[in-house]
């Protein structure tokens, strides 16, 4: 890989897009709107900086950006850089400080391009790292989080002329549920910019080079493509993954509770599996998955459920009937694998009374 | 009337009490936890100051405040000066400023007592003034909104650790459409910190020496008491009123709707109205009443409902069977007579297809 900083190339946000939706484990929206609205900024002739975590001074002030909301809201109502850095400019009123550079909280997902849409609104660097490696759907699963760090200031925008700042909150489900409320007012679509963080504080607590990661993903599975290769395997070998099940949908039940996407996902087996059965739960991101009944994975590690043919990610509001897919397990980050971590995002944070075990036992948490 | 400023005397506080009541019109929820928790302020030896809008210099910038949400609600968590200055200090900590004085938003109800909470906590001096001269139960419903003032800043606090700051809003509807929810999340009490108004702005726009008025007011209806007089014919007298109605409640209907108390009231006529029927709608406060069927008095002039005997004023949550009431009108400030104000308060802003024609047909708007 090349040293940073260095500026991203046209064809790496292509790589970009394909790895951060499969890092979305089902969840984060789809990039494809974002990929579009960073696309034209490079057409343009404009480029954006990234810089690795140690370029990053201890008492640098970083913004943490994100677009959260409705994954189906945000595909009629797309995210533009003037959108994207709305928060970032009432932070920075609020705070009476400037930011010296931005990340995403999540790089599974569309919010993987979050922080250069900013960029290309402000000139600022994107830091390479991020929150959760990953997607997830509630602000306390985020690493700073699981870290201790506090969770305010928080700005939260809506596209018009609406700006809220939680000043200071009690915790971070005081605070996720203030700002998801106020996210509904705001037409279930809302960008944020989360606690600042230090330099110092990303070092430490943040998931580091996730966005290298990403585009080294995304370049592999679109190598494999060009190659005539089989991407899914290009995927599994690039990210130390592994292979759970291949299979058709024969089923999907999905209902839009609490503000989330919930339901579960059914297959029957192909191939080497075929006579098996494969069910798989999400909260907008895939977070268990049973073989013939038996709990096979659960979060942390990651659940991917990507095209057989293509490699390519498939949403949980995008699965349908006949699909031909390949679930597979990628590893997680090591702080969401630490006791603290599964506190906050094991299998029994969203409701399923199983212990974590990792379908990686010996390379468990070796990711980050 | 004592010249300004000065201490407001311990049973200064008692005749808030009731006259702040009866110009609740039925809302603004009941002072008598509030007043308690000045009065043991008082008990302590401590005094506030009220300082006439004239004292202020152009440029002073002034805390505007309430309590917000669910009435009900306010008589489990009351609120103390430790909650009622909890967003005025975010809103100081926003601005990078300090007030020079507070006042309320609406003298109608519990909200007269916010500024003397925050004057115990702070030692700020209370301004003479609000911008009602009665209670509302929406936000762009003050003077300050009819006026075309911003809306924004708007700190909202709950009683824990968060404090919520709406830093820009498109409009006073979407603003009170924001800080509803969070209010909500906040367990349907808050308490504010309104746009701050600076001197300049308060003499023009607000409703002026409300708080002496509703002092003179409770006053007279103390000394009517005392002499055992008819005390809803000294409020009569004493605020310029009209007798509307005197009856028994014989029905009560009541809905908790978005956030509101929305119901009716009806009335069978006693003495000189014996054989007349008579009907008041309310959202918080009440908003039009019909004798017979036929539309009698309707907002922006203030609808009061009285006990005959003792001349408390009887709050929209606080109605029942059997009463002995008597319904008086009060004339309205002059700016919610105006096309502006009326386009805000009139009866079409609750609904109500008819046009304000006043009881005090000859005085109307003469009250400011």
């Amino acid at each position: 890989m090349r040293s940073l900083p260095r500026l991203l190339e046209t064809d790496e946000l292509d790589f970009l897009a394909t790895g951060a939706w499969i890092l979305g484990t089902g969840g984060g929206g789809s990039p494809y709107a974002s990929h579009l609205g960073v696309r034209r900024f490079y057409d343009e002739g404009a480029r954006i900086t990234l810089i690795d975590p140690d370029e990053l001074a201890e008492d640098d002030l970083v913004a943490v950006v994100s677009t959260m909301g409705a994954p189906l809201v945000f595909q009629e109502r797309m995210t533009d850089a003037a959108f994207a850095v709305k928060p970032v400019r009432a932070m920075e009123d609020y705070l009476g400080r400037s930011f010296r550079a931005v990340m995403t909280v999540e790089v599974g997902g569309c919010n993987a391009f979050q922080p250069l849409l900013v960029a290309a609104a402000s000139g600022l660097p994107v830091v390479d790292a991020d929150a959760m490696g990953r997607a997830y759907p509630e602000a306390q699963m985020q690493s700073f989080s699981i870290a201790g760090l506090k969770m305010y200031p928080h700005a939260v925008s809506d596209v018009r002329d609406n700006d809220v700042i939680i000043a200071r909150a009690s915790g971070w489900h005081e605070m996720e549920r203030v700002r998801r409320k106020v996210c509904t007012e705001f037409g279930s679509v809302a960008t944020t910019c989360q606690a600042p963080r230090t330099g110092a504080e990303i070092k430490r607590f943040a998931v580091l080079r996730t966005l290298s990661q990403a585009i080294s993903l995304g370049k592999e599975v679109h190598r494999a493509r060009g190659a005539h290769e089989d991407p899914v395997e290009a995927t599994i070998r690039a990210a130390s993954g592994k292979r759970l099940f291949a299979g058709k949908v024969i089923d999907v039940q999905r209902q839009t509770t609490e503000g989330f996407l919930r339901g579960t996902l059914q297959l029957d087996g192909m191939e080497g599996d075929a006579g098996a059965r494969f069910d798989v739960a999400f909260q907008n991101e895939f977070t268990i998955a049973w073989r013939d009944g038996a709990v096979t994975a659960t979060t942390p590690d990651l659940i991917c459920v990507l095209d057989s043919i293509s490699g390519e990610a498939i949403g949980t509001e995008s699965l349908r009937f006949g699909q031909r897919v390949t679930v597979v397990a990628l590893p997680s980050p090591a702080i969401h694998c630490s006791p603290e971590g599964l506190a906050h995002v094991g299998p029994r944070a969203f409701g399923y009374d199983v212990d974590f075990r990792s379908v990686f036992e010996a390379t468990q948490g070796g990711r980050a």
